[in-house]
Order: C-alpha cells, then sequence, then structure tokens
C-alpha cells in the first residue's frame, strides 16, 4: 500500500464536472488500496477574476491583502472536491494550507515554505480518508495567510509528499509528461520516460512550463519521486528522480526554448575588479531575476556586459541599468526585446565532448546567428534572434536525433549530481 | 475617543465601487478620531453563486466542507475592503474569523459563539489601523472553519462590540432603522429612535428583517449598544440599548409580520400528561423550529394542539407529526400554509390594561378573523390568513396611533426585564 499525493491544477478542476471526474480518479487510486491526498489549484479563471478585482480597487495592492484574496480560489475547489467524492459514497476532508500546517516565511505573493506540519494529513490518512489540500498557499508563524507565487500547487504536492514520507508525487497536468523539445514545434518530439532531478531543473528553468523549478528543486532536496502525466487520460507520464545506474541515459534529453527574456546590454564600461558586482548587486536590489551574464574580453581597459532579464522585470531592469550605466560612464545601454533562449539538456554531454561544437554547427547550417552562449555542466544555451526560434529548435531537435531513441550512455553512479 | 464596530451587508459591499463607499465612509470615521473596526459580508449575490456550485456537485454536502466553501466569500471582501482603504492611503488590516479568534462550537452551518480572542484586534487598533473582519465565520478550538448561519455577520459584529469593549456597533442596512411598521405597507410606518433590547427581540422574533435575533440576544447579554441605520446617507437610525428610566417608551413600539410560517394541527388527541410533550420533544429531535403553540381546552378527555413552523422546516415537520399523530390516534391532522402572524410589540403594555382587547377589537373591525392567539408580556400575537396580513398590520397601526408620537409611558428602572 502506498502513499501518493496527486496534484491537479485549475484547468483539470476548471468546472464542476471535471472536479467530478477528478473525484472518480482519487476514488479509483483509494479503492486500489493507496493512500491519497490531493492538492489542488483555483478553478481555470478564478485567479484571474480575483486580480481583475483587485485591480478595479487600487493598482497596488499590498501584497498582504493580495494572499487573503487569491486564497480563497484554492479554499473554493478544495471544499468542492471534498463534497464531490463524499457524494460519490466515499471519505474525504478538506484542508487550506494554514490549516494543513503548510509554514511560509512571510515574503507575500512569493512565501517559501519553511516546515510542513504534516499531523493532520497523517491522521485523516490513517482514518482511510482522501485528503484534499489547498495549493498554493501557507500560514506564517503568527498566522498570516500566505501564497507561494508562481508553480505554488506543485511545491505544495511535493512539500506535503516530502512531509509525509510519500512513495510519490504525481503531478496531473494537461500535456502527456516531458517532451524532447515542444510538440506544438517539433511534431515528432518524444515523450521522455525518465529523467533526472538535474536535468529536468535545467529542462524547467530554460522554457518548459510542465513543471516549476521550485518545484522540482523542493523534489530533488526531499527525494520525492514525481510522477509528471496527463489528467485527461491513464498512459504513463514522465518520472523525474534521482539519477542512478539504473537509469540509462541518452547524451542529450531535450531541446527547450523560452522568449519571454529580453537582453540587456552596458557597452564600455571600465574593465576593473567589482564593475560586474556593482551592476547585478544594484539589479539584484532592484529584485530583478537576472538570468544569463556575460562579460566580453577587455579592449583597452574596457568592455561590455550583456544579460538577460525576464519581460516582467524588464521595467525595473531599465532603470537600475540606466543609473549604473551612468556611474559607471558607460558608452551606452541598449535593450534588445526581440531575443530568445534556445537550449540544450542533457546529463551525457558531461562525458561526451563535442556537443556544443555540433551545436553551434547545426544553428550555422540554419542560419541562426548566435547572440550569448552560456553553459552549465549537463545544458548549454544560445541567446538567439526571437523570429528564429522554431527554426533553431526544429535544426537542433532534428541533428540530435531526439525523435528516435536517442544514443544512450550508461550513468556511472553519482554522475548526475551536476552543479546546478 | 470611541472605539466603534461596524457592520455592512452583502449589499452595501456588492461590487468594487460600493466597496469604495464604504471604504470612504470608515475613513472619515477613523479621521473622526474614533478606533474602527468593520464586520462585512459576502459580497452581493456571492454566497448564492458558491451555494448554486455546491448544488451542482452534491445534493447534500457535508456541511463541514460547505462551511469551507461559504467562508471564501466574506475572505474576498475583506481583502477589497482593505486595500480600498490603502488606495486612499490609509492603513487597514484584513482577518478572517479563524484568524480573528471568533471561537465557535463545531456546529457547521450554524456554530454558535463561544468566545471571542480579540487581542490582534485590539493589537491593530492600537496601531491606528482600520481592522476588517470577515463576518459569519469562526473556528473550533481545533481550528475547523464554521460559519455562524442566518444573521451571522451581525453576530460577528457585536460579539467583537463586546470583546473589545466598544463604545457602540454600528449595523448598517439597506432601511433607515427600526420601524413601527413595514412601510412598504403602512406607508406613514414612523422610524424608531430609541428601542429596548427585550422589544427589539420581540420585534425581531415577530417578523422583522432588520436585525436578526440572535444578534440582538448577543447584544442584550454582552450589554453592547446597538445603532441600526442606513449605509446610503448618514441620517440617524435607531438605537438598541437598555432600556432604562431615561428611555421614554411608547406603549406599543411596533406592529411586525410574518407570512413565512405555516400552521399545523393535531386534532382529538388524549388529553393526559405527557402528550404536548411528546409531540414537541419529537418536533425537536427532528429540528423542526416550533414558534407559537397552542392547546385549546379539552373536551371529553380530547384535545386539539396547534403549532406554527417556518416554511423552510415544514418538511421535517410534516414527517413528524404524521408518525406521532398516528402513535396518538389523531382523529387528523392539518397543514394550513396560508397563515401570517401579526404582533403587536411594546415593553408598555405591561402596565397598560386593554391593549389586548384594543387589538382584538381593531381586526374585528377590519373583518380579521383570528385563528390563534399567544402573549408575553410585552408581545402578543396573532395568526390570521394570509390574504389579510395587510389590512391587519394597517388597521394595528392606525388603531394605536403610531404614525404620530404616540402616547408614551415613563419607564420605571428594570422594568424592561421582560421574560423574553
Amino acid at each position: 500500500m502506498a502513499i501518493v499525493v496527486t496534484k491537479f491544477g485549475g484547468t483539470s478542476v476548471g468546472n464542476p464536472e471535471r472536479i467530478q471526474n477528478v473525484a472518480r480518479r482519487l476514488i479509483a487510486l483509494r479503492e486500489g488500496g493507496d493512500s491519497i491526498v490531493a492538492v489542488v489549484s483555483a478553478m481555470g479563471d478564478v485567479t484571474d477574476d480575483l486580480l481583475t478585482l483587485a485591480a478595479q480597487i487600487s493598482p497596488h495592492p499590498p501584497e498582504r491583502e493580495m494572499d487573503m484574496l487569491l486564497a480563497t480560489g484554492e479554499q473554493v475547489t478544495i471544499a468542492l472536491l471534498a463534497m464531490s467524492i463524499h457524494a460519490l459514497g466515499h471519505e474525504a476532508i478538506s484542508f487550506t494550507g494554514p490549516q494543513v500546517g503548510i509554514v511560509t516565511d512571510e515574503g507575500h505573493t512569493k512565501a517559501k515554505i519553511t516546515e510542513v506540519r504534516a499531523e493532520k494529513v497523517k491522521a485523516s490518512l490513517s482514518e482511510g480518508k482522501i485528503v484534499i489540500v489547498a495549493g498554493f498557499q501557507g500560514v506564517t508563524p503568527d498566522g498570516q495567510i500566505t501564497t507561494l507565487g508562481r508553480g505554488g500547487s506543485d511545491t505544495t504536492a511535493i512539500a506535503i509528499a516530502a512531509g509525509i514520507d510519500a512513495d510519490l508525487c504525481e503531478i496531473y497536468t494537461d500535456v502527456d509528461g516531458v517532451f524532447t523539445a515542444d510538440p506544438r514545434i517539433v511534431p515528432d518530439a518524444r515523450k521522455i520516460d525518465v529523467i533526472s532531478y538535474e536535468e529536468m531543473l535545467e529542462i524547467a528553468a530554460t522554457g518548459a512550463r510542465v513543471l516549476q523549478l521550485r518545484a522540482v528543486e523542493f523534489a530533488r532536496n526531499h527525494g520525492v519521486v514525481i510522477h509528471c502525466r496527463s489528467s485527461f487520460h491513464q498512459g504513463q507520464g514522465t518520472i523525474v528522480r534521482e539519477g542512478d545506474d539504473s537509469m540509462e541515459q541518452a547524451i542529450i534529453s531535450g531541446v527547450t526554448h523560452d522568449t519571454s527574456e529580453a537582453k540587456v546590454t552596458i557597452r564600455d564600461v571600465p574593465d576593473t575588479p567589482g564593475v560586474a558586482a556593482r551592476v547585478f548587486n544594484r539589479l539584484a536590489e532592484a529584485n530583478v531575476n537576472v538570468d544569463m551574464i556575460i562579460q566580453n574580453v577587455s579592449e583597452d581597459g574596457r568592455t561590455d556586459i550583456s544579460f538577460t532579464v525576464p519581460a516582467e522585470d524588464l521595467t525595473r531592469a531599465r532603470q537600475t541599468t540606466a543609473e549604473v550605466a551612468h556611474e559607471l560612464s558607460a558608452r551606452e545601454w541598449t535593450v534588445d526585446e526581440s531575443v530568445a533562449k534556445v537550449s540544450l539538456v542533457g546529463a551525457g554531454m558531461k562525458t561526451h565532448p563535442g556537443v556544443a561544437a555540433q551545436m553551434f554547427t547545426a544553428l550555422a547550417d540554419a542560419d541562426v546567428n548566435l547572440h550569448m552562449i552560456s553553459t552549465s555542466s549537463i545544458r548549454i544555451s544560445c541567446v538567439i534572434s526571437r523570429e528564429q526560434t522554431e527554426t533553431a529548435v526544429r535544426a537542433l531537435h532534428d541533428s540530435f536525433g531526439l525523435a528516435n531513441e536517442a544514443v544512450k550512455v550508461e550513468v556511472s553512479p553519482g554522475s548526475t549530481g551536476g552543479d546546478c
């Protein structure tokens, strides 16, 4: 008898009929003999509707009150799902994040989980009940309601799985699993059956929306095995777990892309110690999430610094960059919003030289020019022009033969423990 | 500097614009130097929308989950109201019922408040903040979310007023105050300036919807002074407080009516000890709220028992009555759903004989036949045919001259301490 935490997103619980489908699915799991926890998001557009209401009231609502407002969305879903399970003759009990002991810091609208007090979940499971938990929300030690920000419900599910020592955390989504590339761009993209945390982290970090980065990080840190699968059918999805020698790994797992970033360049600044520190400290203070950073080699004691930022942080990035560029007597600074990032991810590339060369060749053959390059031990990312995104993703997917069962390498123990 | 608890119902906070109006009103009060708590209901139709959602899921949802669902309604309002006050440049903080320490028993969907832990409200008031509290909801000692049932938000406001020792509890409604009769029926009905708890209890119990009975009871038990007033303008409403010798009281305060009850009669049962006890114990077990009870004098050791019940309890009442009538070998039992109750309320009637006689005469002159009569020391109620309701109310209002400043009596100390 396994303990399974499941998570259903907003689309899966978007109306009463879909909630009833989820209820039936949970009951089937329960009747299979497993202990079941379900973490759910707000129904479909509910969160957007609440945001619209808030916007009608205030352009900059206090974040504490925003959390108070948004937390109602998941609370509605848990009540309806518990009712639905009862109506089908089974026992269920719902809990809000605060009730179930998801303790967070005080970072309203993007709180971090600091503790999971899982006694109530355990007690209800031992009574044979299906336990329904509101995702995305928690409570500070002094009783303030918080929300976890983007990907919060995935994180709730994994935190609870860790807290109750679950055997598996199933994340139900509207896709079939993790693919070698976005199937909307690459029709012959292949579903990945098993992937290591490290690769999944790189895939999540470089643009794939299927699992949120922080949820995967939490899973890796607590050793929670994730099964990312479709809520529309019963087929196997993608298992995310610790890489070990039982796991055969492809040299390259997948190609990802991200068209939501902009590139900022500060030209001709002094190449002296502390300059980069100054730029990026100031950006951090302004709460700008910097992704890739490139500093070119110095010429005559002057250099250029480029970096990419999410589009949502660009307004703050512009303001800070203007100030810093002025202070550093930079010649100029520019913003390019028409860029994209394509990345190649694979634990196997660590032991296979020449992957970067093959990547750059494939892109050159497809006439794709590279603006920036950045690498980790299991990832290579290139910034290119946005209108070439699809061309680049297809070229890489073809070049590395990802549509086929790709060339595999035996992963030796510990080799997936990368630097990410 | 006074401490004032205010309460705004669902209509007053029905959309963002109205919420902003409430925010401005609270800010004006705060700027007047008072410490302000605002208790609010769910916006307009939100509770009905949630009930509809639940009905789509289950015909008989568990009450615990119903409370989980319904409690979200007020939580949305408190967040939006706090945001609105912030947007206008003032400090506010919102609390759910559980957060603010409204502790209740475990009677889901109709929980009773057992304790108010008011430290958080007091602390926030002492920081100068306007405190916004979700009405209608509380929490059991072990952390379950409860709702208080009908009139719950009024009760929350009065409970908090008692808990923080407020000087006044202002209940804002869509009417101007408490009237000598329903102004829709009696155009020259007069607003009552001051009324005792006891009279207000009788008025609330006999059909006036302006304040809920249990809220008035709570106010009386804790000595909370209520000001029931309009949310649409600044005029004085009706003050409800302990009757004392400074309060001039009319012989008759008002005429009320209630068309939401049905009359049940069990005919020809043995007039032996324990028969009435048996009937009404069984009804109580079936959770039927019996209002008036009449047992006629015995003839040949047999008698008739009549009682009135709210329409919403009628299905349960029919079932129980059928069983009991059979057990008692009653000749028959009947239900009359076309009845109404008209009542005359006034603390002054205790010391003025002849009020009942004048009431019956006025009704007889208007050709209104009486089905049942019941009295307390400050109220006389008659059950009549429903289609004669308006005729009866107008006849009584006229007969006792309630449109004018009625004949008044000096209330001697303690004389309002009735039996209600």
